[in-house]
């Protein structure tokens, strides 16, 4: 149940009975499959959050940086994946970290490598972040001359043990539907299968490892995988919608906004709600850079969003929303309207301190 | 001085030299002209830069939310100006508000008007925020039924006070040098000049006032306006540069990154600072899409932008960064590099929880 009557300021809204549905059906998957689930945390940052993946049996998780794995470990996780280039600047927090948690960090440089295999005092795993076509970062998955060089490097210390490949399929955010997307999956999971059996030989046990939420979303099996560590899917976002993910009413949070403007000549609501709490994040609908979509905000949860209207523009704390003409005689200034995120990762990120957080189920 | 041995997450660097240049130079134009300076707190959301403000001779400041109205009253700041339409759900802050300040507030339509005529048990001072053109919010220049309406409402109390009419002429963010920046500030300031003309007679006292930071920053005085509240020139940042407010020695904030990785098949390096630090803010540079310009970082500030590189992709913490050779091979992993900000507003909000920050001289 929720009542709007006492949202003074931009609110982020986290349905739990969404929020526990994707967890537990993903896990379901996982589960069929025979995969670890380890889910990205990054998305939520939430130890309350975090609690429902515990509850559905999750014990191990990824995060992107060491900072939120030294929250996350003080809220009692131990089984924790830094999925970011080790820094070797912040090499005492990994020590620190691996001294009272399962630690596993990614490597991509033998010159990473050798800096901590020097420095590491408590055993450390590391996955050779793999490129398989995205192009942000990790070593090329044919380049077997670094991998090895890697592998040497790391191997000078007993400190450091080989736990496998890792990819981010970033590019299955580039394409829309299921078709193209698992086109995109089943290539990836090809070239770390073929690298696994390079190089499991040498490193039995070794794992191979994908992270992207549209491939484990629309993929209906992980065979062939040994873990996936998807992370949005617990929120998912317009971007997932588009993208073919999920549906509207899978999408798990949205950030109640009071109307503090009306704009009749031009249709438009102005709202509390800019660019510190939903970022500047956007996609492109029918030709249209769009930042966020409104829905109207129920007792139970929320609406499907309105047909033809979205958030034009985001200032630091204005949000101008573009609407229909029912849709602007319905609102009033003072009432409050339901904003679906573009990308709820950095929605999330921003309003753990700019506005507030409300759990409705 | 500053030594990046101390740098091992990204770290927003104000330097305090250029920031106070940069306060005292503005404060300096208005005095001049007899205008009261009113700066946007907006930008820094510090109170140590507040500081510096104050030691310029600001007594009153602009703020764009309740929250950081309350949290400059709590430093000391009694004469606060919330530039952001009157949201009448947080009818109890502006009441507690009033109740310790002299406080200022924007107010767009006669039923937001009613309703704090209404409740206010305080007095408060309030501004017509006008639209001369921008299409924001506000209360377009011509129409004086709509202008009328406010006034007769706000006036049903006695705690309403008429204090005058404000703009943001946020038109100047899209044009290019000071002859097309000063078109519109005289345009928007002839405007605002027409209007106090109309109300002065049943209004004595009214005030006139404009807010931008490229408007202010170009024009050579302020000759006609009362009051001027822009914010970002503390910092400026990149696309002020490609605006024509400002040069890059005038920026007086960065993000100091560590690098994480190197692709020499696509001369990119990949750093710690994603759009949880710098924000997914961009601006188009020759026909591209740019998240921010990198410097070399030295004893006593940072270099110019290195030609022909910028940030191209920034996810939630990596960013990817396109450099020349000879930039290429200057920098290794763990080496720190700056990033000078698109929007210093947005950086500064996100680097206030995510990184650190650190003020060198």
């Amino acid at each position: 149940m929720f009542d709007s009557g006492s949202i003074a300021v931009p609110t982020l809204l986290i349905n739990e009975t969404v929020c526990r549905s994707n967890i537990e059906f993903m896990q379901g998957k996982a589960d069929k499959s025979g995969v670890q689930l380890i889910p990205h945390f990054k998305t939520h940052q939430s130890a309350v959050v975090g609690s429902w993946f515990r509850d559905a049996g999750t014990k191990a998780i990824t995060v992107s940086s060491l900072s939120m794995a030294t929250f996350f470990a003080g809220h009692g996780w131990d089984d924790i994946t830094v999925a970011f280039p080790a820094n070797i600047r912040e090499s005492d927090t990994i020590k620190a970290l691996a001294a009272s948690v399962r630690l596993r960090i990614f490597i991509l440089s033998a010159e990473t490598a050798a800096h901590l295999a020097n420095v590491l005092t408590h055993p450390v795993e590391y996955y050779i972040e793999i490129d398989t076509g995205y192009h942000r970062t990790g070593v090329p998955y044919d380049d077997h001359m670094l991998i090895g060089s890697v592998i040497r490097a790391a191997s000078e210390s007993g400190m450091l043990k080989f736990a496998g490949f890792y990819t981010h399929d970033g590019n299955t955010y580039d394409v829309r539907g299921r078709d193209a997307i698992m086109n995109i999956h089943r290539g990836t999971r090809e070239k770390l299968e073929a690298l696994r059996a390079k190089y499991a030989p040498a490193h039995p046990g070794l794992r191979i490892s994908m992270g992207d939420t549209p491939g484990c979303s629309v993929a209906g099996d992980f065979a062939g995988l040994d873990e996936i560590r998807p992370g949005n899917y617990v929120y998912y976002d317009v971007t997932q919608t588009l993208i073919g993910s999920c549906n509207y009413d899978q999408i798990g949070t949205v950030l109640a906004a009071p109307i503090v403007a009306r704009h009749e000549e031009r249709l438009e609501l102005v709202i509390y709600g800019g660019g510190v709490h939903l970022s500047k994040d956007s996609v492109t609908i029918n030709g249209k850079t769009i930042y966020g979509l409104p829905v109207d905000l129920l007792k139970n949860g929320w609406s499907a969003p309105a047909e033809g209207c979205y958030i034009r523009k985001l200032s630091q704390e204005h949000g101008i929303l573009k609407v229909t003409r029912a849709v602007f005689d319905r609102y009033k200034v003072g009432d409050v309207i339901g904003i679906l995120p573009v990308h709820s990762c950095m929605t999330m990120d921003l309003m753990r301190f700019n506005g507030s957080i409300m759990i409705v189920t």
